[in-house]
Formats: structure tokens, sequence, C-alpha cells
């Protein structure tokens, strides 16, 4: 696809088009190199547009990377929702799993879950920002019931509770987990460094079963 | 060794004394202004330096972070057992209030856990991340030793696994709730963003005491 067949779009729909292309060549792109090294002149290269007729779609890469951040959501609360509903067993443990099974095949959503806060912060809109906030806010209802179908003593708090920790655990946990090649090296190179090498799906696992079962145990407080 | 070397290293006394300036000035402008907008530029004005003399100490931005980050582990480190080991009535509740309430009041420390992960991507060299994780480690060592002293039947992988979780959720927290002044007028003026709006500390402190409950709850396996 060349630069002219991205003349101005002329339709709703032609819009609509172009701004998913844009956006699934951002997402090859950093699930590639990490999103941290992609810039708009990358995804315009990427995408066959220049620089500035993508401009005329997203303002800034930070927008772009918020848009794949809540459609992430969307996916992740589908998939997971359904996970949730398949369960045989439901319990701490198969909920902890599920959650930690989702995110750890989702690279390209961990990497975006530690950049959202931070890109929250500048170079975009406040529609935008307000798009992203009910776009993640509609993405967490279905789990939060998901959740409390497996678990019914969880309250909604309990469960919103539990979706903050897995997504900060997440976005933290997979970038220690995923250095450039030169840290890994040497992280593998010095026996001092070696709890610097983490696997995000076990762990994640293994601390979200702890935060379920506490939730399950507590006692709660009437009107708390 | 030339003349202006000599000058400008006169002793490592006067070199560490120069570090240490440089590092102050950059935690100022990060308190104030949230160290994602601070440029090395800024801070070399801040200390009265010509940048390029700045670059003679520490060779990026994302280098000085580091060692902010590393110089905040340890001070919390030391806060934080301290704080621990003073508790009349130690618990669950009691250790994540402990976590919870000296994160809380250390904004800046919780704006860089943010940024860590992200600064050890790139421009720093390998030398000043095996400083920062060694540091980081020496940091975590007093604080398991505490938590363990306060609740004995948590093992080593559990004291290690609460305290990635407090600073992954007080990183992402911290950024949630300190947004810039335009996007918190919007969470303000939009009832359906309410869940935006959030505090740190009770959050922090509600989570942490649901984890800490299912570590002292659950069956260790032999062996696992």
């Amino acid at each position: 696809m060349n630069a002219s067949e991205f003349q101005r779009a002329r339709s709703p729909e032609a819009k609509r088009l172009r701004e998913a292309s844009i956006l699934e060549a951002a997402q090859a792109l950093g699930r590639e190199h990490g999103i941290r090294t992609v810039t708009l002149t990358d995804i315009a290269a990427a995408v066959g547009m220049h620089k500035s007729a993508l401009l005329r779609y997203f303002e800034t890469r930070e927008e772009i990377f918020l848009r794949l951040t809540a459609e992430g959501w969307q996916e992740w609360s589908r998939e997971l929702s359904e996970q949730l509903r398949a369960s045989a067993d439901p319990g701490p443990e198969s909920v902890a799993r599920a959650f930690a099974a989702t995110l750890a095949t989702r690279g390209m959503f961990c990497d975006l879950l530690a950049h959202a806060p931070l890109n929250l912060e500048r170079n975009v809109s406040l529609d935008a920002v307000r798009d992203f906030k009910l776009a993640t806010l509609a993405a967490r209802g279905p789990i939060i019931a998901a959740v409390r179908e497996q678990l019914p003593t969880l309250d909604e708090q309990d469960a919103g509770d539990l979706i903050a920790t897995a997504v900060a655990l997440a976005g933290a946990l997979w970038q220690i987990a995923t250095p450039p090649a030169d840290v890994a090296a040497l992280y593998r190179s010095d026996p001092r460094l070696a709890h610097a090498v983490i696997e995000v799906e076990p762990r994640l696992a293994r601390i979200l079963t702890a935060t379920i079962t506490g939730m399950t145990t507590r006692q709660h407080e009437p009107g708390a």
C-alpha cells in the first residue's frame, strides 16, 4: 500500500478503516520492539502514510497507545470472563490462575498497562483521556460480574481491587521479566542478580491466590 | 590527568558532593513537576552547572533517576523496617498499614517506582543497571527480616512477593491518583469517571491486608 492510496478518507467507514490499519501497524511494531521505542514516524512508515497524513487520525503516539490499551482491555475482559465462567472448580486459586494465564499470554497488553498511566499524563487531549477511562470502566464490568459469580463472598470493591492488583503487577512484572537482550545477559551472568530473573505467570498466580484467599476469609464489616 | 580534569575532580569527596547536589536538584524538580517532565537541561540549570559539565557525573537523566530510586529504596527500607518492629500488635493489618503509610507519604518515590522498570530499558549502562539491582536487593533484606519477625508463618518468598505487590501497586496507584490538574478536573466534573478518583493509602492498606491474610492462612506445601 503506498501513500497515494492513503489520501484523505471520504466517509466515516473509510476513516474507521484507516484508523484500524494505523492501530494494527502500531500494535505490530510495539509487539516486536517494545512500545517504548516506537515513534509516530515508525508507525507512519509501517502503514505507508506520510506522518502529516497520520496526524489527521491521531494527534500523538500516546493517543495511539491509549487506544490500543483500551482495545486490549476489551479483548482481555471477554477472554477472562469466559475463562472464569468455564471453571469447573471455582475458588481463589482457579480465579487467580485465570487472571495470571490470560495476562501472561498478552505481553503487548502488559507492556501497554505499564505505560498507560504515564501516557495519560501528557500528550493526549482530555477527550482521549475520557474515552480511555470509560472504555476501561466498561471492560471492568464483565470481569467483576464473572469474579463474583465464582466467588459470591467478594463484594464489588473486592473485585475492583483484584483487577487493580492484577494489572499493576502484570505491568510491573512483565517489564522486569522482559529486559533488553544485554540486560537479560547481565542478569544471567551475575549470580547476585538471580533474583532479577522472574517468571510472570507463576508469580502472578501465587500472589493473586493469596490476595483472593485473604478477601474470601476476611470478615466484611457491615457498611464498610 | 590534565589541568582541567584536576580542577573538576579534586578529590573523590569533591566528586561525591557534586553528585549529591545534582541528585538533590533532580529530586526537588521531580517532586515539584513529576519526574516525567524533568530534563537533563532542567537539572543542570537548577544546580548551576553547564549541561556538558553535568554529563561528567551522570551520562543520562535515566541514570540520575535510577540513582534516586535506589536511594529511595534504602530510605524507605530503613523507615518501614523500623515501623514494622515498633508495632505493638503484629498481624496482617498492622503490617499492611505500615507498608501503605510509608509508601503513601513518599510520593516522589512512588513516581520513581513506576518509572524505574521503564528507565532500566534504555539510556543507562549495564553497570548502572547492576548497581541499581544490587541496591534494591540490599534494601529488600531488612524489610523481609522485619516482616518475618512480625509474621513468622510467612516464608522468604511470601515476604518478597509482598514487597513486589506493594511497590507495583504504589507506583500504579500513585500515577492514577496524581494526574495533571486538567485531568483531575475532568475526573471531578464527569460523574461517570468517579471511579478514577482514588486514594492511595486506604486502597493499598486494604489490598495488602488481604494479600498478607491469604499468605498467613494458606497451607504451605512442603518443598514448594
